[in-house]
């Protein structure tokens, strides 16, 4: 008797880079769970039919992923298991004989639009946009068409990665497609929350937080629930909370693991002090560099006060 | 002899809440140039085809609209001179003759759509969902469609705004179409800059900011830059730089004028301390409401203040 | 048997205003020990000669008593158990038959000359000042020479309260002398440390602390130690640590009790972050004014985040 | 005709070490104005009966001069035109004969009492203090008190400073008597405002301002003034403002000088925040040590934003 495979969702379809990036950290023998938007890849994990999401939480150049930042708070808690990075860089494909010349319809979706939009204005400034419901079903839909039937597919290309137009059979017009070659996404392994894990020492926790309404230097306040303990941000985005103009929470990365106690004390600073605190996972870092612990804010450090508080309340002072 | 109507560019088409937006401050005889999307709408300012744009800026439940706060930044200067609210309810509209009960399949665009989601779900939970370019485009296009050819059309739907539906003569199946009746999307007047207006004491600033970039507590060392002259913020998004993961800019909304001397304080602050600032216009608070200026922070005690260094340079000490 | 009376130690001699705060808290059958200094009142009850001293430590006038703040912070630990408020006004007295145009020199304490100098320079203008090492000293002295062997006696008075005045069968010239109606001298009650007891919920709490050598913003993060946990101070005195200009010990008031959540964790910050602090006690206020505990300080506040940040160290995120 | 020879007054009486201080400063020629108190020293520049008081104004180990720093805040207008520092050492002297061990009774003002007791108590365990005015008055009545008349002042002695005994022709019993060998004191020369003079490069500031009365966080928020401004603090005190207690004011010294931008600003900014300023002077820095301006906070910095806030208020924005 053996084990079933586990099932991982992702964004899908098949062949876009958040196929690249759930590659980068699941088994061999992963069953997967291609979903058509974020939400439906992390009600899976929720509902049991996969164990691990795998789903983008930001671009370099078009910023968090609302969807995922939003839904993450919404529904029943998940926690993030680890980061992966996959540079976006597109290629132009289609059908057999389109040379660069002859296409006037380019269809993708709309972030990949927005990532190539340079590109197009000086290659093809002729070019029409068809919005795509992700990278790779365009590619998919060019292959798929019926040749005989329709001409104007000749006309037609698609913005995709190497991937999805190797596994469409579709021609490379133009390689290397990108207005800033540097584009990163960063994916997310998404997980049902459990007993956390120990810290490697090159960590990163990840947490939304909800400001008090109506407050002058209500984020002052909360950036300072960080900074008085040493804890570095390393990502911070605004959402807002949905019922009104004016009011947001804040999708944060700190550097370190909730298991330190710098990280444990500025959560509880936040808990006290906000309307809405949630945990989305501590994790090892995309890069490995080791946390610096600011002078006065290691394990040690808390440990020593508190006993230093014990004995004072003891009437052991020294 | 007369003067030309004024062209005022938006983002189309017509029918849209954008043009309701336009309506509410352009002139009666306005002509209008519906744009494809924010940056041509914008474009269409900055090389004087038109004379102000209106797009949209912010949405309660989507958050900041990435195409306004990006092109705002990147293009030549251009300067928020109005700003307008409009409330988001949909009306799902049809054919006429096809039911609630018929709907199979809906279009409209994705932020409409992520507004109706829970509408959807609970009346419609089998439909299955069409992007669209806008939230009137598909509505042309079933109203446009040939009955004869297509009787499936019967069973589309979209969501659009009432404007739209009467526009193209569609059938109302439901009206106040909502998960989040409350919902608002803010947009925003747009012109070239040129000399800064007087205060009306119920202003409101906009500005973008880019943080200092690897140094801890920069976005807290930012903040208060407002803070120390008690100006007050009431909106504040991030969005990436673009160049590579981790790096910020701002997008921040004050209490205030910049005709006023503690807005002008902290906007010299921000220039001396951070790598890029742009001021993206000093406009009328959409709520009116007389901006509470803190002890210490009105125009009188800046001058007042610096009358009282200059005695002090003269060796007048009192 | 009886248990013996306990000593009680104190700036003496007797009949100062010292005297007088330590008869507000003292047993009736206290046995009086008045010392020439603080140093040896503290020093008295570190050899345990006795179980408390009463000392002044600040007045609202010449400020804090430096020989306490320091003595304090340099022996062996002790603790304030107890804090009491004693109104500084004086007397002029004299010799029988003294009259205010007569007295051409006048002997007191130099805080008690500081207090009425202004008095002093209105009513007898020409009068020089004999520095006394209390403002009782000088009215034994001068009740205790013989009359005969010097009538310049007879021009002389002294400044003391009217106590002294009383024990020592002097003549007042003049009542209420002061500069400041309102000068108020702070006194405490000094103990050993021991077991710290309960809160009342009107405490305060008294601690010595002193930052970090040559870091620009040293002062202000030492500040939002405390700040961060909503603690309030109510006192703060620089004093410097001796070695070097330019470096500094604060004493500080706070307003709590160290059994409360809130101020425990202003002192681990503290701890971690400052290369010396000493905990100089919780105990009543004054005033008995109830603190005011900020939203999100209170020490349920704190239990219930601890015990969030448990269950989701144990994955029972919620 | 000649200029007559400067007045300058001192903390007297003569030989001690302020004398020094002002030997430091003072031209050749000047007329020495010992005065018996700080207050009498700084009025004589008042009343123009003197051009500079030299007086003390912080020990690095008995902390500030309350006299110097009070009588600045509280009489007419004066400012600090320079520092002196000088090392604090003592010379134990007494009548020739009188040897170490013979030594029952020693006078010295408080404050030198005060360095000094560690090595009393250490080499003469029985002495008895006898209080002077000053560090030098004790060491004249010794040298004046008639020899035959009393034996007695064969086991006194003086601690005063090796000028004084060498003026009152007194032997040295103990050179280098001080706790702590590198104990300095601070002293300032004061003079009557005038035109503020430029800056050096390596400059000083010295105020006093005034906290707003019972607003939580006020001390933070003084701070931020400097802080937001990158003026760095030297020397903070506070003093109680006198009428209650729980008021204070404090004195401060800051890097930079009242001509340069960032000075200025902070100026401004207490200015507009607190009931109480006032400037005592900005002067060279006793170590000539060049102020390290931080990044963003230079005259130039402050001129360009400015000129940038200009452009902006013109339409120039670029």
């Amino acid at each position: 008797m053996t084990t079933p495979a586990p099932t991982w969702s992702f964004l899908g379809p098949g062949g876009t880079f958040c196929e690249s990036a759930l590659r980068q950290v699941a088994p061999r023998d992963v069953v997967l769970d291609p979903c058509q938007d974020v939400p439906t890849a992390l009600d899976h994990v929720r509902d049991r039919s996969a164990v691990a999401a795998v789903v983008p939480i930001e671009n370099s150049v078009e910023g968090g992923v609302n969807a995922t930042l939003d839904n993450l708070v919404a529904g029943a808690p998940l926690v993030i298991a680890a980061e992966m990075a996959v540079p976006i860089t597109f290629v132009l494909a289609g059908r057999r004989g389109t040379r660069l010349e002859d296409v006037r319809a380019i269809s993708t979706h709309p972030h990949a639009w927005a990532q190539c939009r340079g590109w197009v204005h000086q290659h093809l400034p002729e070019a029409v946009y068809i919005e795509g419901t992700s990278t790779s079903a365009p590619a998919r839909a060019l292959a798929e068409a019926d040749d005989a039937a329709d001409a104007a597919l000749d006309y037609q290309a698609v913005l995709c990665n190497p991937l999805a137009a190797e596994q469409y059979h579709l021609n490379i017009i133009a390689g290397g497609v990108a207005d800033n070659p540097d584009a990163v996404t960063r994916f997310v392994k998404v997980c049902r929350p459990g007993r956390v894990g120990e810290p490697t020492g090159a960590d990163k926790t990840t947490l939304l937080v909800q400001l008090p309404h109506n407050r002058a230097g209500a984020l002052l306040d909360m950036l300072e629930q960080f900074s008085v303990r040493g804890v570095n941000l390393t990502r911070i985005e605004s959402r807002p909370v949905g019922d009104s103009l004016g009011r947001y929470r804040f999708s944060i990365d700190v550097e370190g693991h909730i298991r330190e106690e710098r990280v444990q004390a500025a959560f509880i600073g936040l808990h006290r002090t906000c309307p809405f605190l949630r945990f989305l996972g501590s994790y090892p870092r995309l890069d490995s560099l080791p946390v610096v612990v600011p002078a006065g804010t290691s394990d040690k450090d808390f440990v020593v006060a508190r006993s230093w508080v014990a004995d004072v309340l003891d009437g052991r002072t020294l």
